[in-house]
């Protein structure tokens, strides 16, 4: 076998049974997608730049494959998509399923195993109910704003001590640094996982205390959506490091620095510190 | 159920054909313990300090319960062990199963599905064959010293724009902390998985180009037997950063600061780097 090429199976998604119809279509495209693509294409060939994203930058080709197979969903339910590459397609309906396709997608593609397909459902611009599949495993977390969930984060409220996953740090830039070192210098414990819907799910689960972009404007609504239905109904909080309002806005060139934490205090801890207050 | 408990299940091990007895059996057994504990204690009764290890230092309830289902394998094996909680025993063989039972304790007591059993068989000294197992999902990786392996790394000799991960910072040393540092300036692309012998595995396979201990003197023996046998099988290296020799050494207060890299030459810029050099 050509060694670049990534041997792993892509197991079938465990979707839950109550998952809509539309977001359990579109993890199972996006697993198979996955799958065929790694069986097709090495490592060189999965992450080539093949063009420029709706968000404005350079997109893989696995991204581009992925969501492809997400919008043929999107069509067939006849409702709307707002994902990261291929932006927006408004098929005139009140629900859109807004995706990021593949979550962690240098992960996906260098054949570190936590990659994930994460969507919501928005209703008139509210997200009602959110599908996190990890791709790697199949693993799911599915919720429905609004309705109990089996998930409960640990309800830490202090960041001192806390287990904290957070973004890369970009060491050239002198105030991302100094806030990544920050919240690095308050956590007992950094991760640096590379997928933030993974690591939403780890904060909405109770195994990781939080999860930050540190200031970096990373985040896209995208990478939040799926968060804002699971972690507040187990109890926790996403917000924006800087207090703007997360909206799901067609404009994908719009960056938050998302953070998602076990509580509100500790959300509101995390995001003092990315500021330095 | 228990919020606190941690849902997910632990398959078997999907352990090679090839691999020695002993191997296979310590990992089936790893596995199981693993499982059982899972079952049995929530994250807090799995973190649980019940003890000191071998290493000196204090031994989580996991470790303990994982390490002893490895002793009874050894005994029935009559051959040595080596492990990070139990520390020698001494069946007067001359092979020696050298085991981390739980690599990634941090994160298999707090439900972050990145843990590993790990471990090399050592006659008279040497390294001879491996197995890490991936405990959250079954995979393994198998090698035998001096044998062809299915595994490459990407052969990267270049710490500029590498893809390395890290053991996490330690802010409050400086001098720790400017190594860490210095190795995330060169890197395009730093990651912290919290679990040593997985991110050896990725280094074998080319997943990433390089981990390393950045000076934290963290390392046993226990978390780098295994890499030594399957990294340079694959065309990588493994070092001390400080130029110590890896030696299978009964004391475990002996620490190290490892270095796992896709050449010799990554390796010692990755080492030099760490040094300030």
């Amino acid at each position: 076998m050509n060694p670049t090429m990534i041997p792993w199976p892509v197991p079938d998604p465990e979707v839950p049974a109550a998952a809509h119809p539309v977001l359990a279509a579109a993890t199972r495209a996006a697993a198979g997608a996955f799958r065929a693509a790694r069986q097709r294409y090495d490592r060189a060939g999965l992450a080539e730049r093949v063009r420029v994203g709706a968000d404005g930058t350079p997109t893989m080709r696995l991204d581009i494959l992925v969501d492809t197979a997400i919008a043929e969903v999107v069509d067939a339910h006849r409702v709307n998509l707002l994902s990261e590459e291929i932006g927006v397609i408004d098929n005139g309906s009140a629900v859109t399923l807004v995706a990021d396709p593949v979550d962690g997608t240098a992960n996906a593609a260098a054949g570190v195993p936590l990659s994930a397909f994460a969507a919501a459902l928005v209703h008139d611009g509210v997200p009602t109910e959110s599908l996190t599949c990890w791709l790697d495993t199949g693993r799911c977390w599915h919720a429905v704003a609004g309705q109990p969930t089996a998930y409960r984060t640990t309800g830490r409220t202090a960041l001192d001590g806390a287990a904290v996953s957070l973004l890369r740090p970009h060491p050239h830039d002198p105030d991302q640094a100094a806030a990544w070192w920050r919240v690095a210098q308050r956590a007992s414990r950094i991760r640096i996982l590379s997928t933030s819907c993974l690591e939403a799910a780890l904060v909405a689960e109770g195994s990781i205390d939080g999860f930050a972009d540190a200031g970096s404007q990373t985040h896209r609504i995208v990478d939040l959506a799926a968060a804002m239905v699971m972690v507040p109904a187990a109890g926790g909080a996403v917000v924006d490091a800087y207090g703007r309002p997360l909206e799901i806005d067609t404009d994908l060139h719009r960056r938050w620095s998302g953070v998602i934490a076990a509580t509100p205090d500790l959300a509101e801890e995390l995001a003092a510190a990315i500021r330095g207050q």
